[in-house]
C-alpha cells in the first residue's frame, strides 16, 4: 500500500524524494519483472521437461556470458577509481579468480547438469536469435548511455533474490536432476542483494532532477524488458507452441545439441 | 535440382563461381525467409482477426520506419558517387519527394486499413520488445559491418517480390478491407526485384575470396533471422498462445491503440 501511494502521488514531472523513486522502482519490478512471465510459472509449477530446460540453459548461457562484458563497458564509463573499484566486484563474480570459479562456469555446470554437453553449450550454437538480439540490446543500452543509465539497468537485481530462493526451492523439488547445477543461484542469493543495494544508492545520489529520474525509470523497463523477451522466445520455439526457428537448438537432436549452421 | 547441386558439391573454403554463389544464398531463402513463418501462413489462410492484423501492422510499422534510416547508414559507408546515387533510390522509395508518397507513408496507410488511428502508429507506442531489439539488431548489422556484409544483408529482396504478390492475393480474398491500403506492395512488387539485382549483383563482384563470400551468406541468414525473430515475438504475444507483453499493444483497448507506459 505504502508503494502504490507513492507512486501514485507523483507524476513525471516531480523530483522524487529517495524513498518515492525507490518505490516507483520496486513497483516497475512488480508488474514487468520476469518472475512473471509464464515460462517462469509453468518451470515452477514442474510442468517443464528435460529438453526445455535445456533449451532454456542453452539459450540463458549467453545471456549469462554477456554479464561480464556488460560490466567492463560500464566500468569503462566511469572516472572514479572508487566506482570502479566496487563495480570491479561483478566481473570477478562471474568470472572468477584462482580461489574458485566464477558465474558463468557455474552457469555452465547447470547447462551440464540439464544433460547437455560443455561443448555444445560454449559454442554458442543453435541459440535462439530473438535470445541474442535481446540480450545485444542490453549490451548497446549500457554501452551508448550514460553511467546513471547504465546503472540503472542493473536494478533487476532487486527482486532477483526473492525469483532465484523460489526457483532453487522448486527445482529442488520438480526437477532433482538439477541440484548438482545449483551452485550459480547459491552464489546469486548473497552477490545480487549486495549489488542492487549500491546500484540504488548511486542511482538515488546521481539521479538530481526530475528527468535523470525518469530516465532511471526508464532503464529499469527496458532493462525488465530484455529479460522478458528472451523467455518469449524460448518459450514460443520450445513450449508453445513450440515453433523452433530455422536453425536452432533442437532438444534431442545429437551430442552436439545444435545444428551445424549456427 | 540445379540449385541443390551447386550447393551440395562445395565447401565454406572453395571459392565459388557467380552462379554457384547465387545459388546458395538462393538456398539460404528457401530454407529461413520468412514466407514460410507459421504467422504468414496462417495471415495467408485467411485465419487472423483484425487485432492481430493490427498488432502486426502497428509491429511492422517500426520496421517500416527504420529502412531509410538503415539504407543511409549504408549508404554512409561507400566512397563511390556512383554507388551512393543507385542506393539513394532506396531512401527515396521510402521516405517519397514531392511527387508522391513513400513506402514508409503508405504502410502507415496500411495499419490505418486494419483500423489503427494514424497517431497511435506513429507514435511508436506499445510496439513489441523483441521487434525492436530484432530491428535495431539489422540496423547495428548495417552500421558496424562492411559495405559488403551490409549489403549483403539486404538480400532478402531477392525473396519478397513471390511473398508480397501471395499475399496481396490473400489479402484481397480474406481480408477485403485491407484494399484500400495495398499501395504499399504495389510499389514493392517493382522496387525490390530492381534492388535485389543490384546487390546481387554487387556481392558477387566484391566478394572476392572465400571467406568473404562466406560472409555474405552468413548475412543473408542473419537477414533472415531478423525477419524470423520479428513474427516469432508478434505470433507469441498475438497468436499463440497470445501472452502479450506487459506495456504492448493490445487490440482493441481504447482509441490510442497502445497502452500509455510505453
Amino acid at each position: 500500500m505504502a508503494t502504490e501511494l507513492a507512486v501514485a502521488l507523483t507524476t513525471e514531472d516531480d523530483l522524487l524524494s529517495r524513498q518515492e523513486l525507490r518505490a516507483r522502482l520496486l513497483a516497475v519490478g512488480e508488474a514487468r519483472y520476469h518472475h512473471r512471465h509464464p515460462f517462469h510459472v509453468r518451470m515452477h509449477q514442474g510442468e517443464l521437461t528435460r529438453g526445455q530446460l535445456q533449451a532454456w540453459a542453452l539459450n540463458r548461457y549467453y545471456y549469462q556470458s554477456r554479464i561480464p562484458i556488460k560490466d567492463a563497458l560500464l566500468l569503462a564509463k566511469s572516472d572514479d577509481p572508487a566506482f570502479r573499484r566496487t563495480w570491479r566486484k561483478r566481473i570477478l563474480d562471474h568470472d572468477g579468480d584462482q580461489d574458485g570459479y566464477g558465474g558463468v562456469e557455474k552457469w555452465i555446470q547447470l547447462a551440464e547438469a540439464t544433460g547437455l554437453d560443455r561443448s555444445s553449450v560454449i559454442s554458442y550454437r543453435g541459440i535462439l536469435p530473438g535470445v541474442i538480439f535481446a540480450v545485444d540490446a542490453y549490451l548497446a543500452l549500457v554501452r551508448d548511455s550514460s553511467l546513471l543509465v547504465a546503472v540503472a539497468s542493473s536494478l533487476t537485481e532487486l527482486f532477483s533474490r526473492d525469483l532465484i530462493s523460489l526457483r532453487m526451492d522448486k527445482m529442488r523439488l520438480h526437477y532433482p536432476y538439477l541440484i548438482p547445477g545449483l551452485a550459480y543461484f547459491e552464489g546469486r542469493l548473497t552477490q545480487a542483494p549486495e549489488d542492487a543495494a549500491f546500484a540504488l544508492d548511486y542511482v538515488s545520489t546521481h539521479a538530481r532532477t526530475a528527468a535523470e529520474q525518469q530516465q532511471v525509470i526508464r532503464a529499469l523497463e527496458r532493462k525488465c524488458e530484455i529479460l522478458w523477451a528472451q523467455l518469449d522466445a524460448i518459450d514460443y520455439a520450445y513450449v508453445e507452441p513450440g515453433y523452433i526457428p530455422p536453425g536452432c537448438f533442437v532438444p534431442g537432436e545429437s551430442s552436439s545439441a545444435a545444428s551445424k549452421t549456427r
